[in-house]
């Protein structure tokens, strides 16, 4: 999200999202979506109003055992969640208690931190380190909605409802490509709970005979898939580069957020089929959109 | 929504909004909202995609008794959207079905028809219309969003997740004078069960004291009432002008859509207050906008 | 039924059941049984209500993927069956649609037909065939009803309430055996999801100690596996003949529906006490029964 | 039922009546009827099975409040009916359990008893009054089956799914006429929730507009009332003749089972139209229905 | 309770209760009870493990409307406890977001206080009053269970399962007598949902038949209503003597906590057959019983 | 419980166990436990109310296959139970009928019976053996309770709610030896569903690690184990003896009831930390418990 060698503060984004959450299912009278899954565009909203912290002033974790205490969270944020919906009513008490819920297992938010020896607030340091959250847009390619027009995204961790711009699946790539070789890497949302193995370093679409190549994924099998909920989100990734492999095949390398470990410590060398194929959407900057298609998005 | 004279057929949006909705419903797998609300977006949506026809080329009716299939057509939605959700799997035989319900209670959609004397099919006789959807956007005013920016309204007729520009209440009044003193008509979303008569033809906000005037209707109170849920959307309107009355007092004319009926013939005379504590969001032109706030918004 | 080489549609009869139950569910507040189980009768019952066609005349079969498809075109049935129900209330517009709904998943069926250059409607081809299903009745032995008189038979398939003849179990054995004997095959109501194998070609009911014979199906065996529901209705079979293997050993000939498969090419031997255990009632012709029977009954 | 001055137990054929529904809806898998709405035929169907007492005999009436406990007993038997269902398996310790409970609520019935200096079993003294129970049929009229067959009247009090012979509806009034006046009185199955009166001795059915006369009640009417659940069962009266009021205007008197109370101590005039909405289907002597109609029934 | 001068804290006893109660359902899987009501033995039991504070030092309302607010309270308690329930585990941080609540609505409790110039914590301030717990035993009347012996009380306000002396109804009466003339005031539970009114300072058991008198509250009488739940708790008074009215009539002197209203400025009027049926038990110190039946009790 | 060598009969307590919890059930208003758990309190109130009889007299089994008609039994006295919880009425013939079921099942208890040629009733039986429930008390060891109290254990099976004596952990064994060493032997209430072989004959607390000696149990790991449901009541055993195995290692003689089977004939050899960690607690007479102890109990 701009190259920043900074470890940033997750949980800052964390603890200010299931606040948002808490409030936005208030209003949809129960009916939102709590937690914990997510897009892109939450970070990049989050920042833009709340501004962000170093890892080291907001590690947010207080507690022992991470694991365990993370469903206790959601467990409690759930439960106490229901109450004001069922009174219709969000009392200063209500909002207090979630904070409190949320300081005994996060940790308080300090209001001001000090960075390289020199005092910030969340905001001012966002605008220290230059980052515009309005320069960024979510890309899509769906066949039930109109092309070059921003479209809803109907899978349930696009809770904030976020608009994407939606493109052909050739142009959709075609953008991925030209940002990536621009020096802008994106942020790439979809789910990878099959065909996907950090330890070797791979993600491919194997055709369902294992002597066949790849699955050649065409704009009608990238949609089957995402109504028959086979495609849907559960991780975000970082793809840096475009690369080819000793056999000229093009792949793009992706950092995952798994620690360094497997074949690549850390990557991921994703195939174009993959992508095409996994891939709910992506965040990238304006500035890597080639020429023409901003025309047609009217960027 | 342009001041034209011919009676268009409101049943043409409401039965591609059935199907729009149907198929969304089924894509946020059951969770979304079948029907029947909707806002004002919902027609410049629909007339955006599929165009519109005459009222006489496409009356929706086919039936006797309007009234109790009504809610049998709404039954038999329901009760046929739950199927794909549950196989996770929407067929064409699936789609097949959910048209012959909208036939069979709305009557088939012609392809073409005829219009004085010309044929036309539903999108030339849009773009004959000259109705170019995107000049049109919508304005609301929350205090749990940022201003200036295009926010969610969470309530369930906004089933299309459309996004809203956020104004403060001055503004957002300002905007509506504005547009109303310069020829351009909006489409007021909001909740008239409450202190609304067409029979009286008033609109206003009565103090809890009989003896008091009207409640001052403040952005905090506007507010805490949508917080509440005593304003949401239940109605729309078209406002066409501003006057006052014998003592002064300004008042906004409202046309409503119960047939010539009541003191001023199917029009109401809404107070202020009124509009400000009951109106969800309106649709305006652009064109009608203050340029100062035009800028703010980046319009 | 009556040795007709002509190879009928079955789907036709299908068809017309759906619809039947549909009503009939409506009637009974939704404590109907909405398929897709049926005994004998179901099938002699539409005849005479509706006729019948040939296989080539009404497939009964419009898509493309059969097995999803029957538990969708189910799925459907039910949702939409709820409807009336709950509105205490069946439209003219309801009814279309059960029929828009068994058109798109089973194909519309023709008024009139031709078969051998003749034009039929189903109820003249089925008159044209002879069919008289007033002269086929139902057979059953169970000793919580009386003998010798019509008895309800309490098992689900039997959606339509159908009375059966209840005989003491050498009765009920010695009617098929004669009428098998004279040239009337009987049609074999019961469930073979136990000690069946089409591939061996051999029902039989194996004792609990492999190496004991077969368990000597007695009433009170018969009776105590109906009432603990080990014996129900789950399949129907065409009983054609008696024979008896190298042993002397008699069993029934019976011709399964699965195709020419197994060791007798879709016949399996059903031993005498497997048709005493399993059959929950068989339907034979009057004339198929002994005559000092046939007074006892009354017919 | 046959003229007989005895006052005969009542009670007698409800706790048959409660045994046979028990193990029915065991069968059934628990979606019998336990009770305790009944027709006309459980009574006929429980004298042919188990014989008739005198009231004198078998009261059937142990405890001090009938009318709580009638309702706690039909509390435990609906509560102990569930336990076998869910277990799969009726045992002899669950009969006996159902026959503590109605000893305990209705007392026990006696093996034998003495009438008139005479001991009879119930089964001898059924034989002794003469009762056969083979004579009478149910006659109904509606227009969702076919005439002169035996149907299904699918209400919930024909739990034993009886058959009735259908008839139109002139003919089903014939029927009644020809039998009262051959002195044949006939059971009378229907529903008294409107427009029935004891107190008035009158049971019509006003037109909406009360200047009108009463509603002309025609096939259409008698199956769309059946059809939306206004005509179903909830009483059995007897009716014993036909006589005219002073204007001429035919009506049915009817003798109801509350006593001796009302303008005609304890009967009621119930006019054509009412007899014709309001009746599910009656019971009668074969012999009281008219030749020609008899052989179109085949009896 | 001792008959001290000093406004004592209400809310120092709720709190620590709602703590006890949230743990204590938690170790009953989700099955005690979460509140709010409670019997006499409550607030000793507390007293007796974390002592006491004024009300001056401990108010307990930390916020602005206490009507709404409480059920808000009672809200949040039932739908936190939920959730270590479901998790099989009550962690750390589960305990602190428990206290984070209670401290949101109803103030910190401070650890220690000063009270006329001298510093206490709870606990020393229950000794520096002198109050002794162990003194006091709950009696009750009921012939479900042995008499002279410790039994359950089984109602859903005797959360803490706490067991009472039950005597006969006329030695539970003479009792009560006996303390009240000997100085020693009883703590009452109840119900006093009928026929008691504050305003008219009185409570009686009126007959049914207006004319009548009291009805006679026999022990039969008195288990009955308790049996069929017309007598329970919902309500605890303070009994502070005996009288009698200008007819010779006796009654029981008793303060209530709705303030200085009423007839009698906060005091009512009960009769005593009004104390035997609506009274569950009392707290009585121990000196206050008879030495005799003392003995019996092994007190 | 005294060490009687007559074979006593077990069936006699569970029998007037189910009435009573089916009536204390009623009271709780559906809320109780209706069985089968209980703990060692259960014998003893229901002998020092009801008596006692040998086994003998009154084998409590009266229906030939015990293992399915035992929930046969629970499933007619779960379902009775809820019939008067739902009427709010407990009438004598509920009352019957519970009693009726308990005879199908169980037989009849006889009023009287001869034993060793003289007669007796259950409650002159049990003063015959002399024993006296009153000298026995339970004791348990639990931190979230004040130790030296009466305290309520909250596990399921102690639906009586006896209060039991809490010691600390130290203390709680002392008083197990103490009792052991000087005859008198303790009942003994926990879970042995892990680490128990009656096969093996042994019972102990492995470390996680095979390697390990066995987990030192210490008040805090008994009290997690406790807290996070691990340990709880499945079982009650008999422990008789203390002694050392060949490496000087103490354990626990226990006699269990499940036959004279496994390597010490039914005995199972239980090491210390498995009493620390599995006894829920135990029931042991007042003279066994060592002088100084009693005193701080006040026993």
């Amino acid at each position: 999200m701009g190259g920043d060698p900074v470890d940033l503060s997750e949980m800052f984004i964390v603890r200010h999202t299931y606040k948002t959450r808490y409030f936005d299912n208030y209003l949809r009278q129960g009916k939102g979506n709590l937690g914990p899954g997510s897009l892109s565009h939450t970070a990049t909203n989050t920042i833009a109003r709340y501004g962000l912290m170093p890892e080291a002033s907001y590690p947010g974790i207080r507690y022992d055992s991470p694991v365990h205490n993370h469903s206790e969270l959601q467990g409690y944020i759930d439960a106490l969640a229901a109450v004001p919906v069922k009174m219709k009513k969000m009392s200063p008490e209500s909002e207090e208690l979630v904070d409190a819920l949320l300081d005994i297992y996060l940790g308080e938010v300090p209001e001001t931190f000090v960075y390289m020896g020199k005092e910030y607030t969340p905001v001012s340091y966002a605008q220290h380190l230059g980052l515009d959250m309005g320069d960024y847009v979510e890309i899509t390619s769906f066949t039930h909605h109109p092309y070059y027009s921003r479209v809803p995204v109907e899978i349930p961790d696009n809770w904030e409802h976020e608009l994407y711009y939606n493109l052909p699946l050739d142009e959709f790539m075609a953008v991925a490509d030209h940002a990536l070789k621009n020096g802008y890497t994106i942020a790439w949302d979809g789910n990878i709970s099959r065909d996907f193995s950090q330890q070797d370093g791979v993600a491919t679409v194997p055709g369902s005979d294992p002597s066949e190549d790849e699955v050649n994924v065409t704009r009608e099998i990238r949609q089957e898939w995402f109504q028959t909920f086979q495609t849907t989100d559960d991780h975000l990734m970082h793809v840096t580069g475009i690369a080819n492999d000793q056999y000229g095949v093009k792949f793009y390398i992706t950092k995952n957020s798994w620690g360094e470990t497997g074949k690549y410590k850390g990557f991921v060398h994703m195939s174009e089929n993959y992508f095409k194929a996994r891939c709910i959407g992506y965040m990238v900057h304006k500035e890597g959109i080639p020429e023409q298609i901003r025309k047609k998005l009217g960027l």
